[in-house]
């Protein structure tokens, strides 16, 4: 008796009456890129038959030989002998029918209770639930990475900017902190994002269950899932998990896109905060004299790509009846793609964070400009009993002064300024200094190098 | 002495030469739609003002006065009276100048030790935070809705779909409950959600922190709130968390119109699986006859506007250097549109539940087209010892001379069953009914009532 | 005889059972949104009542009566008088019903041979058109305003950046030239989506056209339509014109932000190569000293706002099956405020080009680090006989040691720059100064005074 | 002496002091996707070669050399003998690299006057023109496939839907013929599109021009460009054509969706209005009874990538400033990529149109649901004086009785319709069946048959 792949060529299957055009099998095939989750689809094959054996759906004899026959198709691909076929359409069928030519009848009992349609489910979730691992690991890589950077300058000072005007005086240790706590709360979401990516669909079989005695909570267990899904239906047709998990990436990218945005400004010659090292760029083709940071502009360009896959999934849900749909198919690459993107990122920023000369001449010379310390006089005048509006609006009268004879509120003599407010005293210069200002914001997130020291040290727990 | 709004026609403060322009003005001002946060700011602000005076910065006198004042202000926004100003701006601004009409210098001590940047930062989380949990009793109710209108038909039979064509029969009650599961996830994710907003940012300031004594943790405690933003610079740009709602509230939306889409189909006359109580549904403006289901159809399209805020929220963060710019502004709008869009959407889905009459009758017929059961004779043969993939082929073939004699396959008689297969014995055709099928898929997450009642009871207990 | 909302409290019409509820109705309503299509909606029943009579369809007195009555509704309108009723849904009921009351029975009657479905689209189309004069209006004010900023800086220098490095020295009037290309191609963009605009949905009644003679190039012609849709489903269905509205928005705004991002790091300290006038800047609640560019700011930010719409819109159409649709509904909201974010956005800044100071010196420091020069000693090796490839390599080498040195190249001896090259002569410092490097690129497209002088006369003809 | 690339492995150039690192390679490296440009990248290396031999910028003989070194490397990557060196970056630094090995200092001089920035521009506008007319192409070669079909079935009843309720009967080549016109508009778009891709970048150089005497107009000329981009700034920073393509190509997509969609439904057993070739669809791996729509399904679900590719181009270049970004690199896999998914669409919607079978029984007995000539009896009512909205009303009356007796408006006696406005007369009858309901709507753009054959027939002349 035939079986349902031997006349492929011929027809889908024996309810069909002619061949799929070539056409067709090109447009619809998937096996090009899902073929990345073999591994995963293997693993789930073992679990599944495994189960099968022990309620007696299939002898023993057979889940031994699908083991042999899954060990022998890992080790064929890992030494890339394995010949992908097309006509076979995707990583599941091309895996079986191999398994049928070394098992024989043993390849075809594989498929019993199950579906693609939870099969391929659940490989992508095996395959989503180790990329978050993964990336988990280099974001905290990263923090790391940052978390010396910071330490290395805790009190080295710059101006800390709004709206990309000198605000008020800040250490570079601080504002690397900042990115710190970023990826801290990209790694809570990835991990947030895991335990519903954790639950097991297998068992839903097309959409319906299956009406083998099946035990799905022996193969969550051994495939280290926490739960099974609890309606076949949504198991098949669930792609809340990668669009959860791409709405997670998406702000991992925002937040790189961030930091690259400050690192291409500040390596820009105007401004001279930072030097990266020449490994990490490239030069002009034209220009002699370029050296580009690469690294970071295409790291920002890289958000788009990221940002583009989340919509592109999201508009792939919408709508859709259920259960499962042929669109679902397309999940797959924006995923891969979503995940090799990061990956890279977060690989190359952990590395390039070592490659960053910081200049506090530069910093501090800059701090200088832009009266970073008016609020501190403000704050001042408050302190002597001035409610804060009118000591905000003394010490814009102070400004435009200021502005007025190209000086800094520091170079002001005692008079000048108490022309703004008698309440000035002598010891309003010691307020006005920078090491004064950034000493002076000495509170739980504050920018005072001590603060900053004691944050590193509770990154650095979380981190251990 | 004049304070720094006393003037704010003739210039921004002392430190400007000429007004903002009249374009400018409208262009930059927020008050129209921030007003919004009114009761969030008091709120805010009565916590800032009971930390100041509880740390000695501002005296137990300025307080009350605050406290009073905020009051008063409370009172006249809820009876309409407040005047909201285009030229203050915002609705922190509105509320500060009036506050210091009413109570003098007490109001402009206000201020001290914050910034707008922080204020408006705590404002957004605790607006988000409520809107949350809002969102999330709406998600209960409409479940609860749902998984009664799960029990009352559980028993009912209709085609389960998959890629539209007939797949195998299930219950309606298992189909109801696979909307119950995705709005359960929408729960999580909200409540994971909700942790990362419920942290305080106040107490960053503009960005560095301030130099007064100010204790964060009480005001986080004051507030509510789990914990204080452990960055300062991070505290007044972080807007993951809008993101992280509008990503979740895409969900809830992509959820909605999964159902729509079902509700929509299903009442087209060719389906007629169920009607819609005419209060869900309007007419038309031409055709007499005409009775739409308006609801689902709208709550479909919105699904648009959601993506389309989650979006526009992704692209103004991108690239966005530290610490607060101006873009951020632009925050505001999108969430509360969002907001406004689920809840409402939420409320009348939950509502129209009660109104979606079930007919058995068309659904049963439907069950009997497309083989339904195809995949149980399978099953049947694989039970006999056949492996699965020659028991498909071999239905596969009866299948293809069923729709040659525009006959079911229950209908075949024993003797043509079997010549696709000699296993076929007389107790096929128990399998062969729409109820044997449901039955037999009667495991965790399977659509047969037994197990259709069981889910059903574990929804109402996480509901309890 | 009762019509058919005269009753419209106690059921939609006489086919329906039982009243729209309370929240539906809010809901589905779009009054307090299409109200602001009520011109376009009167002008298209104007014409389509003007075609009725011409045909016969309906006799000449109603037209009278149907002219003045919404000639008074007009008025009514423009008064602030005109009451709109949520329980009427949208502005066509409304106006409809408002008739009605006026002139009695013609009112009943210009509903004639048409559907809300087509007399939505017209309205829309109209709308849409309005807005692209508008909006073509304002970019050519504000290339014209930029082209002055432009022709007053033709010759003043600043480094031209790639990756935010110093490349070649450049014109100011070249880089604004750059934007007034950019909006070019917004209008040319405009232009052709009118073409898709225009074109007449009337006549399509619900989605198959009417069985009255109407007369569908007459209401073409009267409302200045270039040609009627062919269609009648796709008439009522299309909403492609509104989605290719919005992607050429989102190119305005896409070029708004890039001006944007550089307006504010070139009025960043550090850089200074702007100041922008103090109307269009605001200062900050705490920080007494700052100035803040906030209209490019908030600019850029808007520009998240106009993608999303984009986003929105192409999800609502996504999937849609012909013809009209409840979703499509959504249409409105996101194209109204896409209208006004690019008006409100392209007016300030062709006001806000008027306020912006240059600043030659802080340019020319500029372009005078990072070797602006380096490819101009390249070219002049090559022009001494060198191949490219080789005279960039000797450059490079040239600017490595420039770099030691810490000098520029221009500050080298003849002696030290014929170490690299022995092709270099005493000419060679004429090609390294800023105005000889700039005047040697003058080509069409470039950076030259008189090139940019030429493109200056160039656009202004288009302009006129 | 030794040239830019002769030590790459050792540093960028002579300006590096090491070389770049093997994961920074890896991750700016683009030569993996770009070199699908080779044939642009070779064809557009000619004509700057020739143009800077006319202008005696380069020796005649070097141009031979060039043009024999780059007709060898042109043959070489045809006969797949080629080797792509990631060392090199990119398409452009391969084929450079090659033709220096082959042709010597003639190679060196290629690069004379340009820079990677305007080279890889220019072939992007190549290949993209390239892509426009190929979809072009295939955009009429669906419409024809359409027209073909509707001309078939211009005379076939079906029910056209709102709402996917039962509206008025139309046939099926009129809603044929509705795709045709979106298609058709598709087509007017690209070639807008086309008009802003067809603009020479090359001669802007790295960003500001070049010193040499270059002829921009006549490598215009030679490589078939209808102008040359008249700002240099601009011509190397410019994407807004490879935007404006993706949104044309997002709503030839948008298009695709709601053309699969219905055909999903329309396959779906409940509707039964098409059947599609077996060679269009696949089966299931458990179900033996299906036939899936793969190719409308994955279409519809192909959507979201086209959208997403928009998306992220438009967050590429959001807030990117001038000139050239290494961002920019971020254009190509997104254009390729939509490119790919709407050609291989498209050529297989033309073929599957072919492969459509039409079934006008079942589209008969659905045109009989639903009441769908309830307008011909209103508009009949109008004809006999009743004023519309009270006809409406009327018939609203007869409809709901219907639906009480279950049966359709003409299966009422003359007496029971008269019971619901004495107007009506024996004629009636003819109005309430399809024919004359269908006939009725005569004229353009509506659905009667005479109608469809001359819209077909101002189709056919387009395509022609």
């Amino acid at each position: 008796m035939t079986d349902q792949f031997s006349k492929k060529a011929e027809a889908w299957s024996a309810r069909f009456s002619e061949p799929v055009s070539d056409l067709v099998k090109r447009y619809t095939a998937s096996v090009f890129f899902d073929k990345r989750m073999a591994k995963a689809d293997i693993q789930g094959s073992l679990a599944h038959a495994d189960m099968l054996a022990a309620q007696g759906i299939i002898p023993a004899a057979d889940l031994a030989a699908i083991q042999k026959g899954l060990a022998q198709i890992s080790g064929e691909i890992d030494g890339g002998q394995f010949e992908w076929q097309l006509d076979l359409e995707d990583v599941h069928l091309n895996i079986e029918k191999r398994l049928t030519e070394l098992v024989g009848d043993a390849g075809k009992r594989l498929h019993t209770g199950r579906s693609r349609n939870d099969q391929v489910a659940t490989d992508i979730r095996l395959y989503v639930r180790s990329a978050i691992d993964d990336i988990t690991g280099l974001l905290q890589q990263l923090r790391g990475a940052l978390v010396d950077l910071a330490e290395k300058n805790a009190d080295v000072i710059l101006p800390g900017f709004t709206h990309m005007q000198v605000a008020q005086p800040i250490t570079f240790g601080h504002h690397m902190l900042a990115y710190v706590e970023m990826f801290g709360r990209d790694v809570e979401r990835m991990q947030d994002c895991r335990k519903r990516v954790n639950r097991l669909p297998l068992g839903a079989a097309a959409l319906a269950g299956t009406t083998f005695p099946i035990d799905r909570l022996r193969v969550a267990k051994t495939l280290g899932f926490d739960d099974v899904c609890h309606n076949s239906l949504d198991a098949v047709s669930d792609r809340d998990f990668a669009i959860e998990f791409t709405a997670a990436a998406s702000l991992v990218m925002m937040h790189v896109s961030r930091m690259s945005e400050e690192l291409i400004i500040w390596m820009s010659p105007r401004v001279g905060f930072i030097d990266i090292a020449d490994r990490f760029c490239t030069g002009s083709s034209i220009m002699p004299q370029k050296k580009n940071p690469d690294v970071p502009e295409l790291a920002r360009g890289k958000t788009g790509r990221v940002f583009g896959h989340l919509m592109g999934l999201l508009t792939l849900m919408k709508g859709q009846p259920l259960a499962y749909n042929k669109d679902n198919q397309e999940d797959k690459e924006p995923l891969f793609d979503t995940v090799d993107t990061i990956v890279d990122t977060l690989r190359i920023f952990a590395d390039m964070a070592g490659g960053i000369t910081v200049k506090p001449d530069a910093m501090r010379s800059a701090a200088l400009q832009g009266y970073a310390t008016a609020t501190d006089l403000a704050d001042y005048l408050v302190k002597k009993g001035l409610p804060f509006r009118d000591a905000h609006e003394a010490v814009a009268h102070a400004v435009r002064a200021c502005d007025d004879l190209k000086i800094d509120l520091a170079e002001m003599s005692l008079e000048q300024l108490r022309a703004f407010s008698p309440l000035v005293g002598e010891d309003v210069f010691a307020v006005l200094t920078l090491e004064g200002s950034v000493a002076a914001r000495d509170h739980v997130g504050g920018t005072a190098p001590d603060q900053v020291r004691a944050a590193i040290a509770r990154v650095r727990s979380q981190l251990a």
